[in-house]
């Protein structure tokens, strides 16, 4: 015997494939969607069908966005020569909530990872050179993370854009704000060591 | 200026009132629900509203169900002497899952709660008294959380109960299988003690 009905079951199923949610949570947030107020299942609903159906890619940095050209391109504040390169839509979210990057962005989308079959032609790396052909952009910050398919994502089109003629930079590596010596891998004491700046 | 725009601050708003879900994981989710292959979105909002349009409370045990009277209800293997009178739907697949249980369920949607202005009216007590007037029913197993609320929902129920000729039950209190004694907190050792069974 199935332990809840059908409806019920494949409202778990679905949540239940949303990242970091197992079967039992997916339980849960099922039964808590079922006892939403009136119209409160409806209206999570629409968020959802909503989302989908007004989101589309901006026209030059690739970012996810409800108009053709997002805010962040469109705006007259921001310095336009440069750009910083970031894997997905959130990391761009994450370099804004510092609120010192005024430049422009570029969403690839992905990054170079061979395992999983992705090469460069799956990634926003054209729209990106589409970008460059002006020349009125100096410089271009990969700020992909610091892992193995982020570093080699980020070399890949360090090697691509020296050519064009804009400096290339990367993020600083180093010890974390707040971390402990103690705690960090030899490799990020490493990186923080030969990073290391005159106080 | 906001970090994403309109259609995804509104899902993101949504996913975080999910319990357990802050903003971040909100944020992880809508993403990831936005990235699904064409259909996937439509197919998780349709879950949610099948759900919320089919789903409704079982006649004779009130629990959630897409039909009049639930499979367990209606079964013809089940034991109709004993209901087990447990707080929330999902607690009856807890007890559902132990294979052992053959008797009916009635499912509260609730506990006592003075603190949230949870009376017994709130709670589907009628609805368990009409059950228990045709005297078939022999036994009532309180399984309701051994917590304050839980355990003072079992106690006044069990008042309630008693004067109709029903047996009223509780779920053993003890070390959890797998636990240690070292861990166990006084009280639930206490249980532990008093309610010891020869071997």
């Amino acid at each position: 015997m199935k332990l809840f009905s059908a409806p019920i079951e494949h409202l778990i199923t679905q949540l239940a494939r949303l990242p970091g949610i197992g079967r039992k949570s997916a339980a849960r947030l099922a039964f808590h969607v079922l006892s939403l107020p009136d119209g409160g299942a409806e209206e999570f609903a629409n968020a959802i069908l909503d989302a989908r159906r007004l989101i589309k890619f901006c026209e030059h940095c690739q970012n996810l966005t409800d108009k053709d050209v997002c805010e962040i391109c469109a705006s007259q504040s921001r310095d336009k020569t440069m750009i910083c390169v970031v894997a997905e839509p959130r990391d761009v979210a994450a370099v804004e909530k510092t609120r010192e990057y005024k430049g422009l962005y570029h969403v690839l989308h992905g990054v170079l990872s061979p395992m999983n079959r992705i090469g460069p032609d799956d990634l926003r790396i054209r729209e990106l050179l589409t970008r460059l052909e002006g020349g009125a952009v100096k410089e271009v910050i990969m700020a992909t993370n610091p892992d193995t398919e982020g570093d080699a994502t980020a070399l890949y089109l360090a090697r691509l854009l020296r050519p064009l003629g804009v400096v290339v930079t990367r993020l600083a590596y180093g010890i974390p704000m707040g971390g402990h010596l103690e705690y960090a891998d030899e490799l990020t004491l490493l990186h923080a060591l030969t990073g290391r700046r005159e106080i």
